[in-house]
């Protein structure tokens, strides 16, 4: 564990993940933890007969597994906050290999006194170099 | 599946889930799904020494297990477009029950022709009606 | 929770779930889960000395999630009382997606007074419309 | 592998298992994987206002763990041909403990010319030796 | 359990288990157990460009399963001590069927009186009688 | 991924992990993914009338966790080659919290030419700083 405060977060900073394979393990894992049996990612047979021919990992899931894979050193002086603007982008099939890359795209005071907020960007591609899915993920870190 | 064209959806409109107790299994599972074996979820020795001096869940299991929960009735019409907005309130700590509790707060034409976007909002508590998370879901819905 | 009491249910009723594709991880976490590791679910190589020449998810498993599928609305008047007539028609694969049919086939007072039991018959179809299990599931229906 | 022909198979023979405790994770695991959420198994909260105050297994975890006990040595004239006669007798809690008797109750030819079918009779116990569900696992044998 | 006292272990005497396909499953599972999300096992795009070309099994994964695939009939005069000279000879890739030999080895007196130390060499093949791993489980047996 | 070749080795470097508390969920886990349900982890009631009066943790689990949390920084030029002297010194307990030490304790060249062994001894503490396992792991080293 590393203190960064807030003053020496540098915007423009990037950083990326190594690569992880996406199996119907982790679809049909992600279905028994969060209940979301939904056909587009249980049900072969179905989904020959829509766009995309085979079945889709849930957006939670990689949207999940994206975040642990940047979950990199701790910052003591930092704590997740929330997120915005995530956007699923492109399906991701079994058997697509996702990366991730981050970059520290904005910074500002908090309403809390003695409190920043940074913004990383969280971009997912597959191995295609396609973009999957985009998100903020906001830090609330100290002065 | 019951197909419900975006001019039929109602502003206003809410619903609630029923509850699910968080239990240890689900974020062990859960640090396993993603990779983040963070102390804040995996080490009770440490989290002693800090503020809630307990184990807490992931946001992202939180979550996934609310957005899960809120999963309703198939509309073949709507799709999810992504999130906006998610903030973490209150931590949830091992044995919280929570439940959902979603309302369609807005709706606007897209950019794409014969599509809309319907804003759910997603709001989870835990067994003493306390909000723990709160989400926009974003759907594109056909006209 | 909608209550339906014993006198409202009507025989002759059925509803069909939707589908759901059975994998190797759904066999290797029921092995995981029953301690059942016998050559038929986990040995692809004996398997191919065998009259079906590949792996075949174990019966209680399919029972499982066939009884799972179906597992509607709550009928808080209702309870499981236990099941009759399971049968293994039809070997289940790696890959097989199933569906359920639920028929209302009887309908009789029970001892305990106030009580009746109902009898569901779950069948249980591959994605050829091929029976592989059935079973009937009684329910204990306050009057 | 011990082949057993139909013969040879004496009624009212007797076999024990060890016992297993139920926990929390079996029931979490097991609703993962049947996508059985009932209140009964994952809301801690609404089972204090219920008769049993606490989250009960769910029947089919209950029998598929008891079936995966008695899963001795593999008989290869046998098959398992299905089950008759379940029935849940008593809840299991988390933390309970359970072991199964298995008695050889019955046997009779079969339609199908050179084989029989033999009951095993299955007894679930928990630790204070009150009867919780029992069955009959009917084997079809060869002669 | 049977109780087999030191003096009545015979050096020599060998048994040989079943088999079992190690799985995508089990890989993605045992990085979940372990948090070993090595691109090895995990990023099939990143192992095409190594020599095996393809994700291999985690070496604690092979050992884990060959111990439980040996853990036979219990001797409650005997408990597991430790291991020697495990060694990872060849790869196990997804779809490999290992199998297990177990040879006693070697006994000698330890300096706890009234045990002895019994040494299990155990030898794991995958589908071709390959050696994919090898090492001596020490178990510490009453007199 | 750093490329440190076995001349850049330093002998008596050490290494400290963080934390990790063992669940009732890992030894369900890991008693699913081995087959190994021994009373000694899976039957509470037995266990209490055993010496620790309560379930413990597999060996074979403990030492795949530590492994798992001592995996750091890639190296490319080192890889696994085995483990010696592995040694269960004390039970693990659920809800114990584990922690290791590793340190370089020994190297020497390998009778393939350009590789050396290079010995990481391998220390698992609770909390109470008891060890609990030890073992040595084996890297062979490109020069």
């Amino acid at each position: 564990m590393t203190p960064i405060p807030y003053s020496q977060i540098e915007i423009g900073k990037e950083r990326t993940t190594g690569g992880r394979t996406i199996t119907e393990t982790d679809i049909v894992m992600h279905a028994g933890q969060t209940g979301d049996f939904y056909p587009h990612h249980m049900d072969a047979e179905w989904c020959k007969t829509q766009e995309f021919k085979q079945r889709i990992a849930h957006g939670t899931l990689i949207f999940s597994i994206a975040i642990g894979m940047t979950a990199g050193e701790i910052n003591p002086l930092a704590m997740s906050y929330g997120y915005d603007k995530m956007r699923f982008i492109r399906p991701v099939f079994i058997g697509d290999t996702i990366h991730c890359k981050v970059t520290l795209t904005a910074k500002r005071e908090h309403k809390k006194p003695g409190y920043g907020i940074v913004d990383e960007t969280v971009e997912v591609f597959n191995q295609n170099n396609e973009l999957v899915l985009v998100c903020v993920h906001l830090l609330l870190v100290k002065f």
